[in-house]
C-alpha cells in the first residue's frame, strides 16, 4: 500500500507538504495541490486516518453502548444511529454488553482508548459508570446524571395514547401489563397509562412484570398471563410481550378472539409487530428519529452548541388489526 | 486527561521508556516498571491505542459490512460477530450499507483509512468491490472470489430438512417459495428442496418470489399468495416470508388450519420466528456459530493461518407448532 513518503516523491513535494495538504492547515498553490493529487490518485493512497487522529484529536468516531438484543428494539436503534452517523461522516464503535456491568465497564475503557469523539449509551443499569467521563456522553431512554443529555421517547404520552385507544374501541374491563420498575420508560408509560383512565373515571388493572422478554419458558408465561383472557382491552410495556400475549390466547384457542372481542396494543413499533398474525396496533417508538436525535444531540456537544437536557421525541399511535 | 508525558515525569524516567513498557518492545528493571506502573494508575492514564495503532499497524479493529436490515438475520448476525470479537479482543467498524453499491465503496474506503486488520462482508451484491483490496477479507453467505475465503450455511442440507420434514408430516401437496435468484443461499435451499423430492419420486410446485421481504403492501402479497391454501405443506426461504403467509392464510379465515391441514416451515429461526403465533417451525441457520466462525478465519487469516476456502456451518431443524 502506498504510503505518504511515496506520494511525496511522486509529486516533487516534501511529505510535511503532503501532510499540510491532507489535513488543510495551510494553502498551498493551485499547481502543488494539483500535483498531490494526482499523485495520490495515482498511487491510490489511502491517507491514515488514525494518524491524523493522534496529529488532530479528531477521530471522527462515536461509541455506542447497548444493553442487549433479546429486544429487538436495541438492533433498531442501533442500526438508525448507524446511519445517520455515517450521513455526517461519523463511524462507529459498537458494544453489545448484555446488562453486564464488567463488560459496560470494559467496553468504557476501550471507547476512551479509542478516542471516540463522544458516547451514546442506550438504557444503561450503571449510570455510576458515566459520571466522570471526560467525553461527551448522550444517553437514550434513561436518566443517568443531570448534566448529561437525554434523548427520550415521550412514555407518558405514549401511555395515555394506549389508554385512550382501548377505551375509544369501546373496551370496559381493562388491563395494562407493566414493566419492569427498573426501567424509567416503564414506570413512565405505567402513568401515562393510569393518568389517562383516571381521567375518564375508568378503573383498570395493572399487571407488574418482571422482564418477560427473558423468560423464555412458556409454562412461565401461562402463570403470568393465566385469565387474561376475561379482559376485553389488553395493553402491553413492549411489542415483544404482546406477541407472548397473542401466543396465550392462540393456545387456549381464542385466537379468533383477537382484535374483535378482546382487544390489544403493543407498545415499540419494532419490525416484527407487523409481522404478528394479527398485525399489531401498537404505539410507535419512532426509533429512526431517536437514533437521529441522540447522534445530532452528541455532535453539538462535541462541537460545543448549547443543548436542551432533556429532549423528548414524538410518539405516535399506529393502528393495525388488534385493536 | 493524562499523557504518556505526564506518566514519564511522575515515574522519573524517559518518554520512550514508557512507550517501551506499553508496547512491551523491551523488558524493563523490575523497578521501573513499577514505578511506570504506578504513574499509569496514579493518573488514570489510558493509553491512545490510535497512536500504538500507527506504530504497530495493529488496530485489533475488524469491520463488518451488512446489506440492510429489512431482514432482522443481519442485525442478529452482526450482534454475534461483535460478541466473539469482543471476547478476542477486537472492536468492530459497523456499516449498514442498504444494498447500495456507492454506500458500499465509501464504507470501504473509510475502513481502509481506519487501518482495520480485517473485513467481513455478509451477503453483498458487489462482489467486483472486493477483488483488488489490501486487507484480509471473509465472505459471509455470498461468494465473492476464489481467493477469498466463505463462510455460508450448510442450505442444501436445509432446503433438505425443510423437504423432510413436510414429507415426514404427511403432506402429499407441497409448494416452496423460493427466494430471488440475486442470492446464492435462496438458489442452493431450492436445490436441496427440489432434489429431497425428487429423491422421493414425488412432485412439487415452485413459486419463485421477488424479495417479498421488502413488499410492504399487502395486495401485492395476496397477489403473490393466492390460491397458497390449496398445498397441504409450505416452505419459504426465510422466516420473514413464512410470517406473511400466517398473516395471508388468517386474513382468508383458516388460521385454525395452521399447523394442522397446512403445515408450514420457514428458514432462518430468526428471534421472530418463537414469537409468531402459532410459534414457527423452521431451519435454523445458527447464526451465533456463523459470526463466531466469520471471526475466526478473518483473525486466521491475519495471523497467517491457512483456512478453507469455504467453511460449511451446520443446519438443523427446529420444531414448533406450524408442523
Amino acid at each position: 500500500m502506498a504510503n505518504i513518503r511515496d506520494v511525496a516523491e511522486l509529486a516533487g513535494v516534501s511529505i510535511s507538504t503532503v501532510s499540510r495538504y491532507l489535513n488543510k492547515t495551510a494553502k498551498l498553490s493551485d499547481e502543488r495541490a494539483k500535483k498531490i493529487e494526482e499523485s495520490i490518485e495515482k498511487l491510490q493512497y489511502k491517507p491514515n486516518v488514525l494518524a491524523r487522529g493522534v496529529l488532530t484529536k479528531k477521530t471522527a468516531t462515536l461509541g455506542v453502548i447497548i444493553p442487549s438484543i433479546a429486544n429487538p428494539f436495541f438492533p433498531e436503534l442501533m442500526i438508525s444511529i448507524e446511519e445517520y452517523a455515517q450521513s455526517e461522516g461519523y463511524k462507529l464503535l459498537l458494544f453489545n454488553v448484555n446488562g453486564d456491568k464488567d463488560t459496560e465497564s470494559k467496553a468504557i475503557n476501550s471507547l476512551l482508548e479509542n478516542r471516540v469523539e463522544g458516547i451514546l449509551v442506550a438504557r444503561t443499569e450503571y449510570p455510576e459508570l458515566y459520571s466522570d467521563l471526560d467525553v461527551p456522553i448522550v444517553a437514550i431512554e434513561n436518566h443517568i446524571g443531570d448534566h448529561i443529555p437525554l434523548v427520550i421517547s415521550d412514555n407518558y404520552k405514549g401511555g395515555k395514547l394506549a389508554f385512550e385507544k382501548l377505551f375509544q374501541s369501546g373496551c370496559k374491563n381493562i388491563i395494562h401489563l407493566a414493566g419492569d420498575t427498573v426501567f424509567e420508560p416503564t414506570v413512565i408509560r405505567r402513568k401515562g397509562f393510569e393518568n389517562a383512565a383516571a381521567e375518564k373515571e375508568m378503573s383498570i388493572t395493572v399487571l407488574q412484570t418482571n422482564r418477560i422478554e427473558v423468560t423464555k419458558n412458556y409454562q412461565q408465561l401461562i402463570s403470568v398471563f393465566e385469565g387474561l383472557e376475561h379482559y376485553d382491552g389488553i395493553s402491553t410495556y413492549n411489542d415483544f410481550t404482546a406477541a407472548k400475549v397473542i401466543q396465550y390466547l392462540s393456545n387456549i384457542g381464542l385466537h379468533s378472539k383477537i382484535g374483535r372481542e378482546i382487544k390489544l396494543i403493543g407498545y415499540d413499533n419494532i419490525t416484527m409487530s407487523e409481522l404478528l398474525s394479527p398485525p399489531l396496533t401498537t404505539v410507535s417508538q419512532e426509533v429512526v428519529e431517536m437514533g437521529k436525535l441522540s447522534v445530532l444531540t452528541v455532535l453539538n456537544v462535541i462541537n460545543g452548541v448549547n443543548v436542551d437536557t432533556t429532549q423528548f421525541v414524538d410518539v405516535k399511535l399506529v393502528n393495525r388489526e388488534t385493536t
